[in-house]
């Protein structure tokens, strides 16, 4: 909007009084006309309430989903492994709030925005769903001014994307983040974060990966000397981020056609993105004369030859990390190196452009991240920074695939942990099961029984064959007079009377808990 | 609305196109006044935004907490008891999106219905917070057509009521929610479900606890016999559940006054209202010919004599659960017998009424649940019935007494697991610092470096103090001709030479790590 100027202003101030008048009348025949749409709504409803009764759709929101017991068996599985890498790496664990006020939000996603999810004005103040753990983590460390920590954080993140639920892309997923905030030497926290997602993708035995780093410093240097506009750096930056789902031509069709582009400076870009490879495109890099006249390129290029000697320091070699320069990433806040890990296999062999966008279309990103120095600083009210390094890995593909692997094994899952079951051999021992099973949960045994009164035996086997339980601990009249219990092993068959004060301890020893 | 007769339709319909035409024209001068007042608000941001700059508020939403890493821990805490109690019962685990479509809640929670959160209509489906994990639960079971379950469930749940944080009351709050769903013999399930309760609680070692149990059906008698019109047994009920909040005069003050109920039968609600008691006062009321002339009190009264006799069974005696017929639970899915677990002295010495309300409201419940046996019946399009019964743990109010716990004794709470900081007595280590604590990652031991190229020696053991680390792996240029690293013990101080092959065993025994 355009500034208002000195005399400007005056007059509409003056004006405004006026307008405020008309606008009061012209309230009372809007007024009207409402009263008109709401008699009408009512009356297309009353005509409507003759069809038949509305139908009621039972279903989760859009681009969401319930977890069976199953699935929650692996889910939990896989949380258990990354957490445990997240804690051999020393981190510690915070939570935010689930929504946050909408201007902790705003500015921080660039095009990205139109996807959050905004909560109805219910009177109060204006809140969103969040859209990453990333700016929460950030507004968490200003406003406890907290300038070092090493932390991670699971938690459900929410997008009005396009789901696409049969490749695991959901409007709520799980994203687990393993941040580094402080003012460290370079590239040590940065290296450890790719270490962390080499560790938790072999880990997860996903089968083979690529973790492609770029820096946005290069980025921003190639534009500069390929001759895109200051103001342009930021969209050009997104049509870069689509070559993973379009070839270069289209990318460069949406640079010229739609954003307005030179030609010259898309096609130089062009000769830019194609490349990847390893320490010797860095040096090669180093060497381009062009490139390095960019001071911000140049930094970039020598903090990646200093990531890499520390990658291969930590194992993690070239045959899994790659330095791409079309890898651009969509969010607003990155600004140094920047990294992405995809499933499938390997790319040391040079693939073509073509084939490498069939494979990463196919499976997807699994984690991502990258250095973002400025973003805590846009909450303080000084601008004072606090220099930031992450990495999120992203849950849903992942049980997508752990999820197509069981149901190919075939192999049997428990959903409980149950390890014994107190069942009795004749009728009327409801009170009897009662008291044992008591006894068992106090002495910190998982133990069922079965809710009928008077359940049948064979009934109270099949129970535990279908759910896998291991052990029966059985009662009858004569048990109870000898004080003992039956311990029936539910695969092998095998019965064997147990003194009663002795059963807990018979039964750990059996399902070998501590 | 009333009904539209035929005539009346067919005039209606006619009149309807016409109507149409008409609302066009509105229309239009609608979109003009639309116009008008965004312009106008328009001028009035462009004068606004003279007086200075809208001040961001670096808060969380209302009513809403971060967790910080020491909080965390305590939680963690807390959860793997809740956990451990859910599993050692022979429950599985499921999850659901934290939001549904705001018709799944619609109907559900009675006068707490405007208290639901919903999301902003940004095109698509209208969806809200979920209020709870029992609605969820049901819709989960309705939609898989599931009949037999025993889940545990534990999330965020969001209710817009006034927040009372310092107490433990918040927006924003984990539910850990255990439910039996299926047909099964009188009060088994019920039992165990306060049987869990009295287990969580006790694990928790959160002190004195009383666990008040009704039902619902004996709360339906009681205002049938003392005159209660049918339709006001649901807004009855609600002032009845103010009871723990105030005190008997302004209760009957709102059913008298504020809900039109006659001066006597609020006296007859009084008397039996005010009544809590064991296993005797359930007989008493079973002689009480008046209440049992009711068939759904005398369902409930005897439902709950055999309740209070499985709990005796399984070791949950009257000193904590007590029959009182002043609990009632706002919620309106509930069909049976209803609970409430409050934190305090046990009230068996039977407190004057006075004494009991002060106690309640400054702890608060912790607990409750009950049995719904209609819920899942309303997402049925055929009404089939699945009976539930269920316990849900609130834990915002146990943290809040956990914290208090832990800063009252002063005890040091470590936020991490790290086993050992991999040190440099010298400079220049830092490749091979990074070297050694990749290989300790890769052998499963916690282990950290600090991210100094050439850290001093003190702030290294430094750092170990103050984090809790139990362990340091020194470096030199001697060990690395050696083959050696020195192992130091951080509080002892004693230092041992360790063949480098033989550290991460040498690491996991020392902190005892299987």
């Amino acid at each position: 909007m355009a500034a208002v100027g000195g005399a400007e202003l005056e007059v509409a101030v003056k004006t405004q009084a006026e307008r405020v008048r008309q606008l009061k009348a012209e309230k009372a025949a809007q007024d009207k006309i409402t009263e008109e749409v709401r008699k009408l709504l009512e009356l297309k409803a009353q005509l409507g309430s003759n069809d038949g009764k509305h139908q009621f759709v039972l279903k989760t929101a859009k681009g969401t989903r319930d977890y069976n017991p199953k699935q929650m068996a692996i889910r939990e599985k896989a949380f258990s492994a990354i957490i445990n890498c997240f804690k051999r790496h020393g981190a510690e664990t915070i939570d935010t709030p689930v929504f946050e006020l909408k201007e902790t939000l705003t500015g921080k996603y660039g095009e990205d925005s139109k996807l959050i999810y905004d909560l109805k004005d219910q009177g109060g103040e204006l809140l969103s769903l969040r859209y990453d753990l990333t700016v929460p983590f950030a507004r968490y460390l200003s406003m406890n001014k907290i300038t070092n920590i090493k932390r991670y954080h699971i938690a459900k993140v929410y997008r009005r994307d396009n789901p696409a639920m049969t490749r695991g892309r959901y409007r709520e997923f799980y994203q687990c983040d393993f941040d580094i905030a402080g003012q460290y030497d370079p590239m040590i926290p940065d290296a450890e974060c790719l270490k962390i997602v080499h560790e938790i993708l072999s880990d997860l035995k996903l089968g083979d990966f690529c973790i492609k780093v770029n820096d946005r410093r290069i980025l921003d240097g190639m534009f500069e000397v390929c001759g895109v506009p200051d103001d342009k750096f930021r969209t050009i930056c997104s049509s870069v981020d689509k070559l993973d789902k379009l070839p270069w031509e289209d990318v460069k069709n949406e640079m010229v056609g739609e954003k307005g582009l030179a030609p010259e400076s898309a096609d130089k870009i062009g000769t830019y993105v194609q490349l990847n490879g390893g320490a010797e495109l860095i040096e090669k890099l180093l060497n381009d004369i062009s490139l390095c006249q960019s001071k911000v390129a140049l930094e970039g290029l020598n903090d990646l030859k200093l990531l890499f000697q520390y990658l291969t320091l930590f194992g993690v070699g070239e045959q899994v990390s790659t330095f791409d320069l079309s890898l651009a990433r969509g969010l607003d806040y990155y600004t140094g190196v920047i990294y992405e890990a995809v499933l499938g296999p390997s790319q040391g062999a040079a693939p073509t452009q073509q084939e490498e966008h069939t494979e990463t279309s196919s499976v997807g990103s699994v984690a991502a991240g990258g250095r973002y120095d400025n973003l805590v600083g846009m909450f303080d009210s000084k601008g004072r920074k606090v220099p930031c390094v992450g990495v999120s890995i992203g849950m849903e593909r992942i049980f997508s695939i752990l999820e197509q692997q069981v149901e190919g094994t075939e192999q049997k899952i428990r959903t409980t942990e149950t390890q014994v079951l107190v069942a009795a051999a004749q009728k009327k021992l409801l009170e009897e099961r009662m008291k044992l099973v008591a006894e068992l949960w106090n002495s910190g045994i998982k133990a069922e029984i079965t809710y009928k009164k008077n359940p049948k035996l064979l009934n109270q086997l099949q129970y535990c064959e279908e759910t896998g339980i291991p052990l029966v601990a059985i009662l009858g009249e004569q048990e109870l007079k000898d004080g003992v219990v039956k311990l029936r092993d539910v695969v092998t068959r095998e019965e064997v009377d147990i003194l009663r004060v002795n059963l807990a301890e018979q039964i750990k020893k059996r399902t070998g808990q501590p």
